[in-house]
């Protein structure tokens, strides 16, 4: 067996995640590994606790990170609060609240579904005719920015509609965290879960959470024991809680948190408005090119997400030919579809540290690159300059840095 | 809130892992972020599934790390396997078997416990009588290397025994893979996991698992879905699997398989028996000084593993005061006493890259230096000639490089 070291080619991340991860952040993951009980990582974990706090604008003692991917982060949330009978309304707009589904019906609870369309934000009137017809539910689930379809969702209006009947709401934010406003204290989100790949820019393999006082309520006051050992709130609070002296649970995955820490210095560097407000500025000029070449955004206006593009592709059009040639002549990956979108659509990710001037206009000229050599029906050679136009209307130049003094 | 980057100091560490991190795996954990799809990274994704095949010497196609701690590779393992109603007989002899009774008991199963004696091997004749008296036991699980008081059960003796009673064997190697022999296909283990953090020298967040055809015929037969979606084998496979288009399930931790994958070729240039025998040889030299200090060791030679040495703490000394004294003076961690154990043992590690002549020799003067300014009865000066003593007998130097030609 002759395998030797891993020396991976240096991609432009667009897709749905992972985003392209700043050096700061790769360097950070380089440095010297602690102990998972040393003080001076305890102390570290403080700090990215803190940080987390900041990026979920919540108060909330309950906020970490999960030591896995956000599926798990995801999975933590409903082992956590839903119990063997418990009724729960998810609504379903894409791939993200299928699993949800899944999620429930293992922990053996009740799914409810809210079927609303691809591609749409979820329907409010849909959850509130849900929850009348279901008195009995306890909890309601939902997506606020599903990364199958790139359709962002109204997350204060359907939590302020689960708490008019008595649920506990449960937001999924894998891909709206540090990109667009996530306020869980101001929307009284009950439990949120996020991956740290997408608007984090940091390396894939933790997720976010954060549990509410009603939420810790409920999983104080559960009848059976949670499902999993490892996801178990009541024990990894015993180590990632405020008490002075840390329990050992697992061993935390220390080198990937010293990354996540990085990343989440560098949002606060530039300021979670300001990074929102990057995000969408460099929606608007990638939106200004695709459309001048003729591709078409399948979500309406109103509820897109700025990091998050999703484009049908065009009608002759191979999928995968195109994503293999941007990949190969350009190192640039964006994304397929997923579900019944795939093949139908491409997901172009405008994520953290891939939310950049410079990224858009790669994008455009690529993707008018390959189309043309394809001999796709688009419009050639106007892409670009129209998402300069937009691009120069407004102060990119400081939106862009990533690092605006406070 | 001002929060800056973090950068922690530079240990050495010698405890229960995490262990020392080579510069090669700290510098591959750097490289550029690759999509999970990519195909260079489903390429090294083979690569890593062939070098753990070899290091857990087996066939299994179903090899390969969980994106997390080695306690959800536990949880793998007995979710996949252990359904409603299943009996499982558990020997425990420390920590960890009281953490697969939990997992038995949460996926719904019934465990018999078989109770053996802390800082002791498991007693296989115990395991037969539990065995012979619950004739309807489906599966036998045993920790292989005790993390918590450094006992080395006889895996293939066990393993045996659960067969000859019809139960299927789930081991746990989370300590002993890398660091002394684990033999999958040749001691007939059904499903074992293991962790990145100990003799493989890795950051900690991975868990190596391998599952036998035994076991995969279990998880297909299964009449209950896994209770888990994020570690349900049937998903994870898809993703994992030998096909050739692989499905999303979860996003990968890339860059935390790059690191991976550079610790396992690492391991492959060494090569694993010379591993063994690094740490076999390490450890000897390291008791004879602890030996000579006055230190006594809990386990019994026969049941010792060579890279997790448990000694008692001479009467009369603070544990806590000792540990935070060599982490201040000499950057140096040694872990506490898990369990019963607490404040009564230290638990010395010499792991994987922490393996070395020079971590020996540092441990002991560390230990000599400061139990002597705390005036604690041992015998001074002595520790470090004697481990020499040890060294000077053997080819050190070859053994110690971590690094030897095939």
């Amino acid at each position: 067996m002759s395998i030797r070291s891993f020396h991976p080619p240096q991609r432009t991340l667009m897709g749905p995640g992972p985003s392209d991860v700043s050096p700061r952040v790769l360097e950070a993951l380089a440095r010297p590994t602690l102990g998972h009980l040393d003080p001076a990582f305890v102390g570290m974990m403080d700090e990215v606790k803190s940080l987390l706090k900041y990026a979920f604008r919540t108060e909330n003692e309950l906020t970490m990170p999960v030591s896995a991917p956000g599926s798990a982060g995801m999975e933590t949330c409903f082992v956590n609060l839903v119990e063997p009978g418990d009724k729960v309304v998810v609504c379903q707009n894409g791939v993200f609240g299928a699993r949800m589904k899944e999620n429930v019906e293992r922990c053996g609870g009740i799914p409810v579904m809210v079927q609303g369309e691809w591609g749409r934000a979820v329907d409010p009137s849909m959850l509130d005719d849900a929850l009348k017809a279901n008195p009995d539910a306890k909890i309601a689930a939902f997506v606020h920015a599903e990364t199958s379809t790139g359709a962002q969702s109204d997350a204060a209006q359907l939590v302020e509609i689960a708490h008019r009947h008595d649920c506990l709401a449960i937001v999924d934010a894998v891909t709206s965290l540090g990109g667009s406003p996530v306020k869980v204290d101001e929307w009284k989100i009950d439990a949120i879960y996020s991956g740290t790949q997408k608007c984090l820019s940091c390396t894939p393999g933790l997720s976010p959470v954060s549990f509410g006082t009603r939420a810790l309520e409920k999983i104080k006051n559960r009848k059976t024991r949670v499902q999993s050992w490892f996801m178990d709130l009541n024990l990894v609070m015993g180590y990632w809680g405020g008490s002075a002296r840390r329990a050992y649970h697992h061993t935390a995955p220390v080198n990937a948190l010293y990354g996540l820490h990085e990343a989440l210095v560098m949002l606060m560097e530039e300021g979670l408005e300001h990074s929102w407000a990057r995000h969408a500025g460099n929606h608007l000029a990638l939106r200004a090119g695709l459309e001048a070449m003729g591709l078409s955004f399948i979500v309406p206006e109103a509820e897109r997400l700025p990091q998050l593009n999703a484009v049908s592709i065009p009608q002759g059009v191979d999928d995968a030919t195109v994503r293999a040639m941007l990949l190969s002549d350009w190192q640039l990956e964006i994304g397929a579809g997923l579900g019944v979108m795939a093949g139908k659509v491409w997901r172009i990710g405008l994520m953290g540290h891939a939310s950049s001037r410079k990224n858009v206009l790669l994008c455009l000229s690529a993707l008018d690159d390959v189309l043309s050599r394809l001999k796709a029906p688009i419009e050639r050679g106007v892409a670009v300059d129209a998402a300069l136009q937009v691009l120069e209307g407004r102060s990119g130049d400081c939106l862009d840095q990533g690092l605006i003094a406070k």
